[in-house]
């Protein structure tokens, strides 16, 4: 991959209308400041709640994203994917909302709060063994006996067009651009709709990536100006463990100011500062952001600094404060 | 008490004007809907998030309101209270930002994390024996040794003037009246001050209060037309423990719609929903309304229902539905 494959990149105008377009199917989330992280951090910090969209997470904005742009004929046979995520959720509850099929492929060990959301979502799930290979030949059976389109999670320009709309709306909502807006980085879907955001809709908004220490193969690509895949990392961060895609590597490596990273401790210590002092459920990627900025304090000091809250999809009995204090 | 000792109830207009005083010190918090929340109650909900209310509950507008009424001459002697939960930390942080000392009595076996609140904020702590009595007399000791005025939790219509903002805010924040608006009712302070709000704002809402039924006094009381005192109840909501006073009483029985109660499963319940499904931390006692609803779901069917979460000041190393499963 070389960072020239670039031409089908969204352009702006696409990412306004998207956005305009999913108005009252996307939900318009919030922006929250706490003056507790502001004095903590020495920046002066809000934070985007994607934790508040539907199904959970900012990944609905991208799903939705997708289903507009397909034919009367691919409609009728419906989407399908492979994910035991936010993608996967996100997916069943925007085609639902459009009156469309969604197959969806899940390991067989997914979580089974997660597996019950894909079903109330009307998903029809096809279980298979939990290797990446496993779900892809299955998805390839499921795509072949029912015909339904399949939506990537982060690697197609669609979904990037959609996920560029939180921050576009972000734009919208505040009154001045922002110096920083920090991202969590896995597949780069959502960064890479980011950064498009920025280079279209601002002056001088600076993105930045944020990624697991454990799974830091973008931030290692982007040292050594490379593609370097990730290889089944361990990090609480669950959402965080992919690697880029041939979409999303190019506009990443061309634009983003920098790529910054958390550790595990972390990671777990700015999950619990957002719920204890924002009161904000969010999951472990969606505290990667903070973690990261709160590791590497310097450039942002009383710089106006976005984070964007990816997701609140955790589950409620497994808290990673308590987990270690129980069975360490 | 008698139901006609209302002689000098805050009016209309000094609820409007106590509202718009506090513009910028207290925080315009958000209201938040939920399609999952309304599927399952069967009614039109909205919640307005005072868990994000500065120090974690709706307390710092009434606290924040009683240090607009102080004179000169009493700012310079500072105010004092006694209080294990979230009046104690209000009035510390309203006191800071005022400029003023504010000594705080508190049981010697108040949860940590409290007190350290309450010393963040700057609030000058005492400790004292864990009995109603200890703490009055420890107040009254510290009152005679610094002159602070002493701000009582609920029973001050400066207090109560506050606690009215909140519905206030949330009128100006809709398009139209909700049906009914449910409060959490413990001292009726919040419950009082909505119902005030209720009265001059609006044309048909319907005010109810949510009590624990293990700390039900205040449904007895209204059951019964006569004052009857909460006794040591047992209840996880642990900020709806204490009785009515001699000022929220009145208003309170004459105005009210239904005080309606809820089991505590359902409040654990209601906190659980709430957390998962709306990505909102609130504290036990702001799942009350939720759970009293769910446990009498008919009269709001199809209604527009706003609901109080009044606070989010919990515990995170103490999850509810966490201590079920390991302590019993």
């Amino acid at each position: 991959m070389t960072a020239s494959s670039t031409s089908c990149l969204p352009d702006s105008e696409s990412i306004r209308k998207t956005w305009q377009k999913l108005t009252g199917i996307v939900k318009q989330t919030p922006v929250l400041t706490s003056e507790t992280l502001n004095i903590l951090t020495g920046s002066k910090l809000f934070f985007k709640c994607e934790n508040f969209q539907k199904a959970g997470a900012f990944k609905f904005r991208g799903a939705s994203s997708a289903l507009l742009h397909i034919s009367d004929d691919q409609a009728a046979k419906g989407v399908c994917t492979h994910s035991s995520g936010n993608h996967a959720q996100a997916l069943a509850l925007a085609a639902k909302i459009r009156g469309l099929k969604a197959f969806i492929v899940m390991p067989e060990n997914a979580p089974e709060v997660k597996v019950n959301a894909v079903r109330d979502y009307g998903g029809q799930i096809t279980f298979c063994m939990p290797t990446l290979e496993a779900r892809e030949s299955t998805l390839e059976e499921v795509r072949k006996a029912t015909g339904a389109l399949f939506i990537h999670p982060y690697n197609n320009y669609n979904i990037i067009r959609g996920q560029a709309g939180c921050f576009y709306e972000i734009l919208q909502q505040m009154d001045e651009e922002p110096d920083y807006i920090i991202a969590p980085l896995g597949g780069g879907g959502l960064l890479a709709g980011t950064i498009l955001s920025a280079k279209y809709f601002t002056k001088k908004t600076r993105v930045i990536g944020a990624e697991p220490l454990n799974a830091n193969d973008a931030w290692k690509s982007f040292r050594e100006k490379r593609f370097i895949p990730s290889e089944s990392p361990l990090t609480i961060a669950d959402g965080l463990k992919t690697s880029l895609g041939t979409k999303t590597y190019p506009i990443i490596m061309e634009h983003v100011e920098d790529i910054i990273t958390a550790t595990e401790q972390g990671i777990i210590d700015a999950m619990f500062l957002v719920w204890e002092r924002m009161k904000l459920v969010i999951e472990p990627s969606a505290a990667v952001p903070l973690a990261a900025l709160m590791e590497n304090p310097e450039r942002f000091q009383n710089k106006k600094t976005g984070i964007i809250l990816s997701g609140g999809n955790t589950d409620l009995r497994r808290i990673p404060w308590l987990e270690n204090r129980y069975h360490h």
